[in-house]
C-alpha cells in the first residue's frame, strides 16, 4: 500500500478543521490513509514572525468571510468559535497519549474535538470537556487527564511539533504531505487529488 | 452583460502572473470581461504589517517551490526572475496611460509587461525596458516615457491602490471581485469558477 497522506493540522485552526472533513475521502480515492498529526502552531508564529491569521486586519475580516463559504461550498457545518484562539495544547497531548495506548480512538477522538469545538462551540482548551469527550468514545476520563500529563505524551507533541517546523518546513494548518510533496491549505484538496490522479507533474 | 470581474494584482507577484494566464479563459467561459486593475502591494503590506511572502523564512521557500508547481500543472512558462523583488510602479503608471490613451493595448501591454519579466527575466522596473515594451505594440516610447510621469496618472494609480486597499479591503495578488464577492490567490481560479456556474452558494 502506497504511503499515507502526512496531515499536519492545529485543532484551533479553521481551514484545518475544514481540510480535516475532506481528507480521509480524498486519500481512500487514491487508496491511501491519513496519518493525523495535530501540532501547535503557536511555535511557528514564533519562529516565522508571523500572527495568526485573524489576527491581521484585512486578511482576519477575509479569512472569517472565507472559513463560513468554504465550509458552505463543500455542505460543512461550521460555527465561529466564541472563545478564538485558544490553547489546543491538551487536545494535542490527548491525541498523543490514544495514538500510543488505545490508537483506534485517536482519529474519533481528533474528529469529535473538531466538531465540539467548530460545530458545538466548547471550550476544547478544557481538559475536562476533553476527557468528556474522551469518555463519550469509551475512554476512562481519569486514565485521559493522567495521561495527557504524562512526561513522554508532551515530549512526543515537542518532538512532532519541532519536527515539522524545523526538518520539514510547516508554517500553517493544513500542511499535507503526498510522498513527500508539500501542500498548505484547505484549498489545496482539490490539487492534491489532481497530483495523485496524475502522479505530479 | 454582466459585470467584469475586477482583477487587482501587482506587476512583481508571481501569482499574480499565474493567475493572469487563467483569468481571461475563465471570465470568457462565463460571459464576462475582465477589468485588469495593476497595483501596488508595497502600500498593503505597510497597512496590514506583513512582508512580500518571500521574505518569511519557511512561507518563502515553500512559495517559490509552489511557483512553479502552479506555473507547471497548468502548462505556464515561468522563471524566477534575478531581480526580485522590484518597483512595478512605472508598469502600473504605464498601464493607467494607456488606458487613458489607447486603451486597446492596456490588455496587451499587461501581458507583455508580466511575460517580460516571468518568462524573459527582463528588468521591469526600469521605464526604458517598459517603453520597448510598449513600442512593440506600437506605442510611440517617448509618448509614453513622457506619460508615466504626468501628474494625473499618478495620482490614478494612487487612487486605485487606495481605494483597492481601503474601501475593498484587497491585501494580496491576485484579488478578484465576482460580483462585489471576493477571492483571493491564483489557487482559488477553480473556486471561482464554482462560484461562476453554481451562482455562489
Amino acid at each position: 500500500m502506497a504511503a499515507p497522506l502526512e496531515f499536519y493540522f492545529d485543532f484551533g485552526s479553521p481551514y484545518g478543521y475544514i481540510g480535516a472533513q475532506r481528507i480521509e475521502a480524498l486519500a481512500s480515492k487514491h487508496g491511501r490513509k491519513v496519518d493525523w498529526r495535530p501540532m501547535l502552531l503557536g511555535a511557528v508564529f514564533k519562529s516565522e514572525g508571523t500572527q495568526p491569521l485573524v489576527q491581521y486586519p484585512m486578511k482576519g475580516k477575509y479569512s472569517t468571510h472565507d472559513f463560513n463559504r468554504s465550509a458552505r461550498e463543500h455542505g460543512i457545518a461550521f460555527t465561529m468559535p466564541t472563545k478564538f484562539p485558544l490553547a489546543t495544547i491538551a487536545a494535542c497531548r490527548g491525541t498523543y497519549w490514544l495514538k500510543a495506548t488505545d490508537p483506534d480512538k485517536s482519529v474519533p477522538f481528533i474528529k469529535a474535538v473538531y466538531a465540539a469545538y467548530f460545530v458545538e462551540d466548547r471550550d476544547i482548551s478544557s481538559a475536562e470537556v476533553l476527557a468528556e469527550i474522551a469518555a463519550r468514545l469509551g475512554v476512562d476520563s481519569k486514565a485521559f487527564l493522567a495521561g495527557i500529563e504524562q512526561p513522554e505524551i508532551k515530549a512526543r507533541l515537542r518532538e512532532v511539533t519541532e519536527d515539522a517546523i524545523q526538518q520539514r518546513g510547516v508554517f500553517g494548518s493544513p500542511f499535507t504531505f503526498v510522498d513527500g510533496e508539500p501542500f498548505w491549505g484547505a484549498d489545496r484538496i482539490d490539487q492534491i487529488d489532481r497530483w495523485l490522479s496524475r502522479g505530479g507533474w
